[in-house]
């Protein structure tokens, strides 16, 4: 199945994800910036991991979520948010309502972990559960709109949350300097996105590669084959990436990635555990994905390619969250 | 069995400490101090956790083993290093030797966990293995440096190491501004004086406590009778608290320490379970012992009481350490 975008989204400006960023700085963590002399060793590149797994509700859609929550009037918000996700966008939506003092309905699929379940309840968020498919979805979003009056404020398909979730790019970019390439994780196209536009903005010669798993990989059929490519579901075990673009992002995406890498479940799995090692930070899988490709020698190569001197290329990945359950790792 | 302190040491000077931080700093993280709301309001306190864990070689050792290496004149530091160590001041010791460029030579007890053994030999460390008592590991470390004329440098009996690791507690009262209390976990006390020492100099008023597994209360019983107390051996989770004060730290304690806080093992678990899951950081059980005092609320009603308007406390944590075997996690 494939459909054209129906319309091109309007250019989202660096002052917009600047606003952004001035309107959730003093409700999010400032998340560090991390590297690792081993890494970086095995590798063959200085990579600076961001590391928004340690951001509040653990992972960087707090950053969109309280984008989108802040910025509606007073009688927009009366009635509450609601939302659907297989995970950290409910939290987010769930924890940004809490602060906002208002409602929060999270439509989420039958199949999300329970870890994350309990994590949009902890915040208070009221969940709604549905069959995993984009019909059911759809329909109790819609219900639940209906009858309470809420604002749909969608995990991805939305210019608040993008230019959100672009602050976490802009913050690794302020922080150390000019990148060669950045990497982040795709699944509905909110992260990366941001990610494009704050590079575009701030440092147009970096390239920004998009990090898919292969069983899931609608983002990067969309992007060879120029239409929107829909997936009904996927069994990865990044549990977080399998959503498919919308087309505000698929449009976004198509003008400002270099490319995406397609990463075996297996490579995850070692991504992910290496980090845990080596880096002692909690990363999902859906989180682990971004670091797999820099572990083959052919992509540190590619990207290398033109560097003055052979110089080590400089990379910055988006470490997206960190919300996995501690007794169902897949490393045993 | 007990023994008076030899020898009063000489105090350890803020000059010292500052001298040793210049040395450090340019071969050391500076490590992320992270907070979490969600801890905040379950102990009813403002914590700060300064995350040695996130250190270079996974713990707060190379602060001191860097800053008595690089202390060393070039014919002194021309032999190598010897020490011993059931696990983290090894591997700290093989890493700043190796940027020394010199040899180092560990001693390490036959049950020391693999996963620290590894580590010592990923940084190219020699191993001595030798039976888990004192007498063994010192006959060992005598023998490597009558053969080799490699220095001893002991884990904590030592005013450079003690210095190097009075810097965590620097960094982490420069950082955050005043603080009502500061607890580290304490073993040999190298740690723990030190940052009796740096709250002295920067922030007299600050109390200081070590927390101690119940199974391994050397320390605490040091401190209750006044007379030092060894221990011969501990079976505690937390693999690197098993070692007994030296008259050096144990003199440097008395002096400053306001008390130590006995901790049983399950509520080390469960205080690193939280760690993990809330703030997303691996932590070994001999660093997440810090927090779990916290967790009590008459440790809380103790630490607040006097405190102006009843404001909650602020409070400091030294998370030493993150290296822990992702295979043997006690939590299932």
């Amino acid at each position: 199945m494939s459909t054209k975008p129906s319309s091109q989204p309007p250019i989202l400006s660096l002052e917009q994800i600047a606003a952004a960023h001035e309107r959730i700085a003093p409700r999010i963590h400032r998340t560090p910036v991390l590297q690792s002399a081993t890494i970086d060793a095995l590798c063959g590149a200085k990579i600076f991991f961001k590391c928004e797994n340690l951001q509040k509700t653990g992972s960087f859609k707090i950053r969109g979520a309280t984008n989108a929550i802040f910025s509606l009037s007073e009688r927009e918000a009366s009635h509450g948010i609601v939302t659907h996700s297989s995970g950290n966008h409910g939290a987010a939506v769930a924890c940004a309502a809490g602060w906002r003092g208002v409602p929060a309905w999270i439509v989420m699929p039958k199949n999300a972990p329970i870890i994350k379940c309990q994590a949009v309840e902890a915040y208070g968020g009221k969940i709604t559960f549905c069959e995993p498919k984009v019909s059911a979805r759809n329909e109790a979003g819609a219900r639940i709109q209906a009858e309470t009056g809420a604002v749909m404020i969608h995990p991805y398909d939305d210019d608040r949350v993008i230019v959100g979730q672009a602050t976490a790019a802009k913050e690794l970019l302020e922080e150390v300097g000019e990148l060669d390439t950045m990497l982040a994780p795709v699944s509905g196209g909110g992260l990366l996105s941001g990610t494009t536009l704050s590079a575009r903005y701030m440092q147009p010669k970096a390239k920004i590669f998009g990090c898919e798993p292969a069983k899931a990989d609608d983002a990067f059929r969309s992007l060879q084959s120029g239409t929107l490519q829909a997936m009904e579901s996927s069994d990865t075990i990044a549990d977080g990436l399998r959503a498919s673009l919308a087309a505000r992002t698929f449009a976004i995406l198509q003008k400002h990635l270099s490319g995406i890498f397609l990463v075996t479940e297996e490579e995850i799995i070692t991504a992910m555990k290496l980090i845990w090692e080596r880096m002692k930070v909690i990363t999902e899988p859906s989180s682990a994905i971004a670091l797999a490709p820099l572990m083959k020698p052919e992509t540190i190569d590619a990207i290398s390619a033109g560097l003055a001197g052979g110089r080590k290329p400089r990379i910055g990945i988006i470490l997206s969250g960190g919300n996995v359950d501690l007794h169902e790792l897949p490393f045993r």
